[in-house]
């Protein structure tokens, strides 16, 4: 199986790279600029918003399977900039499908959305499932929802297979700092080696949420990228409160810390509760998730120890 | 009531000022450089790609409603560049509904959508309601749902009053020749002067479409932007076979013409019936369609008759 990701660069890419290498897949990478270690030779360069660059990256990739993962992601970054956000992940994506739609007919793409989609949702909606209205309530949300619309096009005409997948919260070994299970790990082990005080900063600790590793989810993307369509939740299926995650984290650690809720780090009214319904991914293609939470943490929390350590020995 | 109508220029936003001015509103125009033969002293130019030029168009003709008819409207067009199309329509969009969301909080604006975001219906979903599932299907309609989404975030977090419109097929005096009644009365008048031969030229007649006057059109846009919110359908509710409008225009014409079947007039496999339901803005804000269909038509024969008449005599 020849697959070809884009946006192989990132945290999900990186680890969806080294699963389909894992499984046997011939595997090419498209990415702006920045090289994948695990592919020195089927790195290729792509910019998503130029239409020519996609149809090159196709011929020399000759994929069977797209994943496409590329597009801003961080939620800030899309809201200080909408028509930056159109031009990636809306225009970006209409590039992908449709040079995967001129490529071949056989190539199927799976397009990562966003269960940021469904937006403001109420208790009684709960578990979100496929099925839940979409009320995007934010420029990221709104971006994803509106490359979705792009992709049900494509496979309403029956112009190309195409699987959308809508993941909930991912955590794991890796992932930016500015996301909150590897936020506190980093603030953990650098009070371990010294590096910081002993006193946590958080923001809300009240909302629960739909946790899930990485590991799982790329996983699934193999799996669900074979349905050629159809859109999937992939998550936990359980609500996990943030607080829930600090206390677990600390646990592993073995630290005594103070928390401290840092009014920088607090956020105006959320959803208190989300948690995803994965039973339709589970009926099409057997996938549930596997990996404890407890696993996920300890994993992020030695990640970091091991950072912060090597950065205080250098 | 200060009224801003952007998209003022073309065949709908003429008729749009033209019926503010009779119910005495104070009309300023936006326009991309069309001038607007009504609003001699307010005509403002804006490009509504530009955030600060929607800015500077806010300030200089402080609204109480904005009506947003600006945007590539030609489906062949939108078809061939997805990228200006999502600039324009959707981003466009989004920076006049910013622009009115910052300018004021009393400011109603009224987006006009467009039907096409139904898509491919099948016969069990007529008459179409604003309830009736959105699956747009081609590069026109997939930005113009974008762009409701973006309204729809707006008004579901309170930052502004917009109402979504839908209107269905409008027709009337001065639309384009690209457009099928037009079309046919165009060639009509040519025959009529004897500029053509009794030969009128046809595509496929048997489609069946809701068509309404666009002077009903304009009536309801004007009622509905008081509401703040919602979206509407706007149409006839009658399905009229393309053959009929054929019909009562030759009829209109009192002419003796043959007519054929020219294969570049045809298309692909079409929806065969489509008709909105307009129960919606009717139970809203009291809005009927009351201009017949053979009004309508004879209407635009007249002007088309006119008008071939001024082009001989010139």
């Amino acid at each position: 199986m020849r697959a070809l990701v884009i946006g192989a660069a990132g945290f999900v890419g990186n680890y969806l790279v080294r699963h389909l290498l894992e499984q046997g897949d011939e595997v090419f990478a498209g990415t702006l600029k920045e090289p994948v270690a695990l592919l020195s030779d089927t790195t290729l360069s792509v910019d998503i918003t130029d239409s020519a660059s996609v149809a090159e990256l196709m011929h020399r990739a000759r994929p069977d399977v797209v994943y496409h993962l590329a597009g801003i992601s961080f939620v800030p970054e899309a809201e200080s900039d909408f028509d930056k956000t159109l031009r990636v992940n809306v225009a970006g994506t209409a590039n992908v499908l449709r040079q995967a739609h001129l490529f071949s007919k056989s190539t199927s793409v799976l397009f990562v959305s966003s269960a940021e989609v469904y937006g403001h949702i109420s208790p009684t909606d709960l578990p979100i499932r496929e099925t839940t209205p979409t009320r995007p309530a934010n420029n990221y949300s709104l971006s994803k929802r509106m490359a979705e619309l792009v992709a049900e096009r494509y496979v309403s005409q029956g112009a190309l297979r195409c699987t959308v997948v809508r993941p909930f919260n991912h955590i794991g070994p890796g992932q930016d700092s500015r996301f909150v299970a590897s936020n506190f790990a980093m603030q953990l082990a650098r009070i371990a080696h010294g590096k910081a005080p002993p006193t946590l900063k958080v923001g809300n600790l009240e909302a629960r949420r739909d946790f899930s590793d990485v590991r799982d989810i790329v996983r699934a993307y193999r799996f669900l990228a074979q349905q050629g369509s159809g859109v999937f939740n992939l998550g936990s299926g359980v609500p996990r409160s943030i607080q829930s995650l600090l206390d677990t984290l600390i646990k592993v650690s073995g630290l005594a810390v103070k928390v401290e809720q840092d009014p920088a780090r607090m956020r105006g009214p959320e959803v208190p509760e989300l948690y995803a319904s994965y039973e339709k991914a589970h009926a099409a293609a057997g996938w549930k998730p596997v990996i404890t939470i407890e696993q996920s943490l300890a994993d992020i929390y030695g990640y970091w120890h091991e950072r912060v350590r090597a950065e205080v020995a250098a």
